[in-house]
C-alpha cells in the first residue's frame, strides 16, 4: 500500500459520502474512528478517516499527526480482515509533539474493515436520519465478543444486530439515544451478568438542513460555505429555479415552487434552517408566513430590519398573529453575525457562522472572551 | 458580445487580480464600479465588476439584478472607448424588485475602459499598498472634464495625474486619505473657483494579511476560507514548509524559517493577523515571544487556554514582560469564535469569522441582536 496524501480538509459529510460509496459498490476499505481521547485533542470521539486499498485517505482523526501511521495499520486490517484498536500515546515526548493541541493526548483508534454490515449507517445517512453504530471494545462476558456490532435507530428506539446484544438494557439504550441526539461518540460501560462490557457508541446525527429560498447570485457562496460546514443544502426558488441549478453545485437539491405551496414542497422540521433571500418583498413575506407555521428553529431574512418591520405591519393588517417571543426567538434579521465586510463571501461567511452558532446553541463571541481575561501568573496548571 | 454567466461569487481580491492581469497584458476590458447608492443595496460604492470583450464578467455590483444589463452596456463602452455613468433606478417597481435588499435603491455605475492608466492601482494592489482612484463625475469648471482621473498614494500623500487636479485642496486630500484608510468608496463635492466638481474617490485598502504559522493539515481550510474573505495569506513553517506548499493552493506564499528569525523573514505590521498553530509548544512559545515585539493587532493561538498559561509561566521565568493589557488585547486563545462544531472546516470557519470581526472592529454577535428585539407594531417605517 502506497501512502499518498490523504484528502484531509473535507467536510464530515464528504467522509460519510465516501463511506456510502464504498459500501454501495462493495469495495474494500478500512474505517478508522477515534473512540477515546485523553487530554486535549484536535478531534473528538467519532472523528473518522476512510482508508482505501491504494493508501489514500478521506477525513482526519488528528491534526495530521497520526494519519500516516493509521494508513499503514489499515493495510494490516485489510490483509487479515480483522478489526483492531490501536492506542496512540502522544503525551510521552513533549519536545516533539508539543503540548495540548492536536498532536497530544492518548488517542484510541478503532479500525474496521468496511463491509455490508455498515449499510444501516449508510442508509440512515442517505435518508437524512440519525443513527448510532455500536461496537463492543472490551468484554469479560463469555457470550460477548470484542468488535461485536449493532445499530440503533432512534426513530423506533430499536437496536438491530446479528451479535445478540440482549444484554443491553433500557437504561443503556437511553444513554445511546442521548449520544445520537447530540451527534456525539463515546464509550459507555455496560454490565451484564456481573460482567463488564465497554461499548463504543458512535452517534451519527443527521446533518442539519439548510434551505435557501432564492436563486440569486448571492445564494451560491452561502450554499458553498454551508455545505463545507456539513449542512445539507437545498435551494428553493419561486420561479424557474431549475434553470439556474448549475449555479449551486454544492446543493443537494434545487427545486421550484410557489410561496403558498412551500410546506407541501418540503418537510420543514426542527432540524431545518432557512435563509430567506428571494429579493422580492411579497415572496419573502409569504414565505415567512408559511415558515412560521412549521417547527423550523431558524428563519434568517436578508435585508435591513425596516424591511421586516414593514412585513409585520402587513401581517397585522391581515390579523396574522404570532406566539409571544416567537419572532425574536426564530427570526434573524438582518441575517448573520456582525463581522463587518460587504463582499459576497464575507456576507455568506457571517450567515453560515450564525447558522453554526444557532445549531450548536452557542452565544457567538470570542472563545478567548468565554474563558475570561488572560492571567499573568497562575499557580497551577490544570492537568486535563 | 455574448453574455455568459458572470463569475459572480469571487472574492474582491479575485476581481483586482483579474483587473491586474488585463492591464498587464494590455488587453481590452471594461471596469464597472458602483459610485453611488441611494436606499438599501447589497453592495457598497466601490464594488466592482470586470467585463471582458467576450461578455464574461468577474465580480458583482448588485445581488444579480443588474449584471446582465451592465455587460450589455460595457459593449458600447468598448466600442466607442468612452467612459460613462449609468443610473439604475430599482425603486420604481416594487412588485418586481421587492423592497430594501439587493434589487433596490438607485445605483450609479461608472463604466470605464481599462487601460494602462490603471497601472498605479494595479501596482499598489500587487505591492500590498493602499491607493485611491479619483474620477471626476460632474464638473461646472471649464478646465475640469468629466472622467478626468487621478491617483492618490497615502504613503506620500501625493496625487498623481495627467489631468491637472491642482484644484484639489489639502482639506479635500484629507477626506480622500480617510476614505482610503477605511477602504471605502464615496463621492465628495469639491469646489474650485466657485465652480462645483463631484469627485468619486475609490479608496482601495490593501487587503489585510494573514500569516499562519504551521503547516499541518489543519492549516489548509483556514487558508482557503481566509483567502475567500480577502485576506492575503502567507503560510510560514519552521522546518521544510516548501515541501508541503502544494497543500495550500490559496496561499500567496509559503516559506520556511525558524522562530528566532521570524521577524527578519517577514514584515509583521499593523495590517498583519497571525494564527499560531505549529502544534509544537516550544515553537509556538518562541513565535509568540517574537510576534509580541511587532505591531501585529492579532495573534490567535490554537489550543486550550491552559497551554498559553503554561507559556506565560515560562515567560515569567525568563523575565519576559508584557505591557499592561497587551495580552488580553492582542492574544486570542483559544482561537476563533464560539460557534461550536469540531470538524476541520468548522474550526477554520470560526477562526476566519474571528479574523473578520477583529479586522472590521466588530463585536461578534447576531446582527439581529445589535438591532434589538423585534417590535410587533411600529408606527412608522424608516424610509432610508
Amino acid at each position: 500500500m502506497e501512502s499518498s496524501e490523504p484528502a484531509w480538509s473535507v467536510s464530515e459529510t464528504d467522509v460519510m459520502r465516501a463511506v456510502a460509496e464504498i459500501v454501495r459498490d462493495g469495495r474494500e476499505a478500512v474505517l478508522a474512528t477515534v473512540v477515546d481521547v485523553e487530554g486535549n485533542a484536535y478531534r473528538r470521539p467519532g472523528a473518522k478517516m476512510l482508508v482505501t486499498p491504494d493508501g489514500s485517505g478521506v477525513g482526519s482523526i488528528t491534526a495530521g499527526c497520526l494519519e500516516d501511521e493509521v494508513v499503514e495499520l489499515a493495510r494490516r486490517v485489510l490483509e487479515d480482515g480483522e478489526s483492531r484498536i490501536e492506542t496512540y500515546d502522544l503525551m510521552e515526548d513533549d519536545d516533539v509533539w508539543g503540548l495540548g493541541v492536536g498532536c497530544n493526548g492518548i488517542i484510541d483508534v478503532l479500525l474496521e474493515p468496511l463491509d455490508d454490515g455498515f449499510r444501516p449507517v449508510v442508509d440512515a445517512f442517505e435518508d437524512g436520519d440519525d443513527v448510532a453504530s455500536l461496537t463492543v471494545l472490551e468484554s469479560d462476558h463469555d457470550d460477548v465478543s470484542r468488535f461485536d456490532r449493532g445499530y440503533y435507530d432512534p426513530t423506533d428506539g430499536v437496536v438491530s444486530t446479528d451479535d445478540g446484544f440482549e444484554w443491553l438494557e433500557k437504561s443503556d439504550v437511553d444513554v445511546v439515544d442521548e449520544l445520537v441526539e447530540r451527534g456525539r461518540g463515546g464509550t459507555i460501560p455496560v454490565s451484564a451478568d456481573d460482567r463488564s462490557i465497554e461499548l463504543f457508541v458512535d452517534g451519527i446525527a443527521a446533518p442539519p438542513e439548510l434551505v435557501v429560498l432564492g436563486t440569486g447570485h448571492d445564494v451560491a457562496p452561502i450554499v458553498e460555505l454551508a455545505a463545507k460546514n456539513d449542512f445539507r443544502v437545498r435551494v428553493i426558488g419561486f420561479r424557474g429555479a431549475d434553470a439556474v441549478a448549475d449555479r449551486f453545485p454544492d446543493a443537494a437539491a434545487v427545486s421550484s415552487t410557489s410561496p403558498s405551496t412551500l410546506r407541501e414542497a418540503h418537510d420543514f422540521d426542527e432540524n431545518t434552517y432557512v435563509v430567506v433571500m428571494t429579493h422580492n418583498f411579497l415572496d419573502d413575506r409569504l414565505a415567512i408566513d408559511e415558515l412560521l407555521r412549521t417547527p423550523v428553529p431558524y428563519v434568517g431574512l436578508m435585508g435591513p430590519r425596516e424591511r421586516f418591520e414593514e412585513m409585520l405591519e402587513e401581517f397585522a393588517d391581515e390579523d396574522r398573529s404570532f406566539d409571544d417571543g416567537e419572532l425574536d426567538r426564530r427570526v434573524y434579521t438582518p441575517v448573520g453575525l456582525d463581522l463587518g465586510g460587504g463582499s459576497p463571501y464575507q456576507i455568506a461567511h457571517s450567515i453560515v457562522a450564525e447558522l453554526l452558532a444557532v445549531h450548536n446553541d452557542r452565544t457567538p463571541r470570542h472563545l478567548s472572551e468565554r474563558e475570561g481575561p488572560i492571567h499573568r501568573r497562575i499557580s497551577s496548571i490544570t492537568d486535563d
